[in-house]
């Protein structure tokens, strides 16, 4: 079993100095709001799906300096000793909301804000974004994946290709969040119950005298999970003979039917179709076709198409690594401050280009569903004592082009943002990964079609409240 | 500080079906020969740099099953319960030989090879391959990186964009090895020694009233190691005065001359000409400029083609990703086990595609150097009990086109792969992170500019011995 670790100084050396840098001047304990949001879905899709925010919790509870880090920055020469002495008390007290793992998001709205004193809220970003980023990152990809399986089952396979431990057992976590059927990887059973599974490789085969006797001395080790690896050789002409007489002699006579081949080479496509008269032919019509290699899901949509017989996928590289798009690019930015009275005192990050300027101040994100067809139709972003009534008409409008409007009635508001840590305590406790899946197919079912194509999808309105929208200009018009 | 871990069961699930397999049908202690290589250098480069191999050593340590794993893997109902009384005293008992971290590698020969009972050869699979894949991957990307800046220093920034805190801590310790100047990973630091550095991010010149007082607060706290964010509001306008007058008035007085500000955004080529005119004119020749901002070895070429005036680099998400080709396709391929008597018996791995073919036996390879220049000219892969003897002529052959022969006379053959493990035992204890650094630097040194080129770089030969192609014949005449 893996051990849980400390990441306290998982951090950009820059968090430190400017740790200290506050601490010496005085800006230690001023209140900031921090949003986490991202600007761009990868691989053009229409949504992007949130997730890691176990580990961002489980960071947050376990942060702390123990001696030996003291010790290292003591070492660097550049923090003072009143710091380093602070830091060994250092805990996370501030306050914490987040969506849900599993949830769908959108470019432009906060899927988890901090508030907390200056030092703390600036300390968490590098562990925060690297965790929310590189989950987030592979549950959207997987979900894609899965989408263009169409209901086959979808397992993660890519350990091998994984950027270094934690992205082959977290990736495999956000993989079966987002829907994949289980995963190879064993840590990651072991960890979070994402279900491993897997048979035989090439070198099965290649350590017995021929690939019958590997086939019939696999099945009988394992009559109810045998998925015999048919390329080692030749598909047609050996691997697939081989498979059915060792199912013929071994798992008939038990009266077993279910089990499978694997294809992990060639035309996909045309040794599958082959492959299944063949099997359908000797009786064996429960025998389940399994293929895999550098799969995505552009390949699994045209194996599909193309009339493949395929009942599931294993899916590696190209999902472990997010191969087409292997960045997630979440940002952490300053919302807002408070005075000493403790009001609010919203900030604008501006930017020349017109769509990295921020959204200010302390906020939250509804979403909005029809009530007739019970589909998510936009998110709205409102102040945070904003409250959206149901029972009154909802006018939204475009905030680039704000003459587009809109008035709803008859739909739902749900808030997105759920309380993680209050004044330094964790609560919230994350379901299990089976919920967090089940979940999450539950929310992207609430999607328009329209927004979940590969090509093109639907722009989802992500709009402002008019309070919101004002403030906003206000402030960017009030900047040099 | 980060804590050991337990990655025995960082394996994918087929490893222990076919641990389990071996076991029960008597072929766990079948000695055999498993090769790492790989097929193609990732962005169309001229060679790969090995990384990883001190972590694999720790894992092979470290590797055994606690009460917790066997617990679990008992839980899945499918291993023997004399197999999982034998997890219990699993230990790794083989051999491993490898070539040291930081050495250019090319398609085709065995950067890996391992010698051990099947059971535990092929046990370790996963983590070996995810351990040098990554590594070698971000040490390969990093490495085109530097060779770009053409000896300016680059750092890696990469932390909130890798996938997951492994791939931040690693990724950083794979690019020092393959030269970059630091990181900004503090844990990368303090585990690795990659030496984290870093000074302020936006945030900090927001939480300020102004640019200036954040500049010169940042300046009074840290005079020796001051650089300053330019970007926040206008580089020119602001950014750059700001920063000018609080260098000459905190930093000047002091008699300190070194000190740099950063660009993070807009044309940096025109940004970093006009920023050195500006400082030039204040007397601040020596203040540097660092650029970053979604840079990679493309830019940072065209970049100093166009005359910017950079003296460093901050190259995040494109390098700890290897965002533009982020897998490392490195295999593990069974090349020879023993018969009772300890002979060898060679394996070969059949494809349709030529490419995919395996080079059986138990090898060794031999990089070739003239001794005039002292280049490398190639490399060549025996069985492990040839001798290349310097002091005769010795000729190469292209293995696809063998009438393409040459004879070559006056060099020096050095054995790339070294002991790592013996009978269980580890026997190579890495060198210093530096040392790695300053070994890597030289070996790449030792190639010629031509296997260096970005695009259509020379194809390096990795050639193999007569007798190694002989034997791959035979074998690939005697296959079905």
């Amino acid at each position: 079993m893996k051990d849980h670790m400390n990441y306290t100084l998982l951090c950009d050396f820059y968090e430190l100095t400017m740790g200290n840098g506050y601490f010496q001047t005085g800006h230690a304990g001023q209140i900031c709001y921090f949003d986490v949001f991202f600007r761009n879905v990868p691989d053009g899709g229409g949504f992007a799906i949130a997730a890691g925010l176990e580990q961002v919790a489980d960071y947050i509870e376990r942060l702390r300096f123990d001696e030996e880090d003291i010790s290292y920055l003591r070492g660097k020469g550049c923090f003072c000793a009143e710091f380093l002495e602070y830091l060994k008390t250092f805990r996370f007290t501030g306050d914490i909301w987040a969506v849900p793992e599993g949830t769908p998001i959108f470019p432009g709205e906060p899927f988890l804000t901090v508030r907390a004193p200056a030092i703390e809220a600036q300390f968490i970003e590098t562990f925060l974004l690297l965790t929310l980023n590189h989950q987030s990152l592979i549950a959207t990809k997987t979900n894609r994946i899965v989408r263009a399986a169409g209901g086959r089952p979808v397992s993660e396979f890519g350990s091998r290709r994984a950027q270094g431990p934690d992205a082959a057992i977290l990736g495999a976590r956000a993989s079966y969040i987002a829907g994949c059927a289980g995963t190879a990887c064993t840590l990651a059973d072991e960890i979070y119950g994402a279900p491993a599974g897997g048979t035989m490789a090439h070198s099965w085969v290649q350590m017995f005298p021929d690939e019958y006797t590997a086939f019939k001395t696999y099945c009988q080790l394992y009559p109810h999970s045998a998925t015999l690896l048919v390329d080692t050789y030749n598909v047609l002409k050996s691997g697939v003979p081989n498979a059915i007489r060792a199912f013929q002699e071994v798992l008939l006579p038990q009266g077993i039917t279910s089990c499978a081949i694997r294809l992990d080479s060639g035309d996909l496509t045309y040794l599958s179709r082959k492959a299944r008269k063949m099997l359908d032919a000797a009786g064996l019509t429960e025998c389940k076709i399994v293929a895999s290699n550098s799969l995505d899901e552009y390949i699994i949509r045209d194996l599909l198409l193309q009339g493949a017989r395929i009942d599931s996928f294993g899916v590696g590289e190209r999902l472990i690594t997010s191969k087409s798009e292997p960045v997630f690019g979440g940002v952490y930015k300053l919302a807002a401050v408070e005075d000493g009275a403790g009001n609010i005192i919203p900030k604008i990050k501006i930017s020349e280009n017109a769509a990295k300027i921020t959204n200010p101040h302390f906020k939250k994100v509804y979403r909005l569903f029809e009530n007739d067809t019970g589909k998510a139709f936009a998110d709205l972003i409102t102040l945070h004592d904003e409250v959206v009534e149901e029972s009154q008409p909802l006018e939204l409008f475009d905030p680039d082009a704000t003459w587009k409007r809109k008035t709803f009635t008859d739909f739902t508001a749900k808030e997105l943002l759920v309380p993680v840590f209050q004044r330094g305590r964790r609560v919230y406790r994350s379901p299990s990964i089976l919920e967090m899946r089940t979940y999450c197919a539950a929310q992207i079912d609430l999607l328009w079609d329209e927004v979940k194509r590969f090509e093109n999808p639907h722009n989802y309105y992500v709009d402002l409240s008019q309070k919101l929208w004002d403030i906003k200009q206000q402030l960017l018009k009030g900047r040099r």
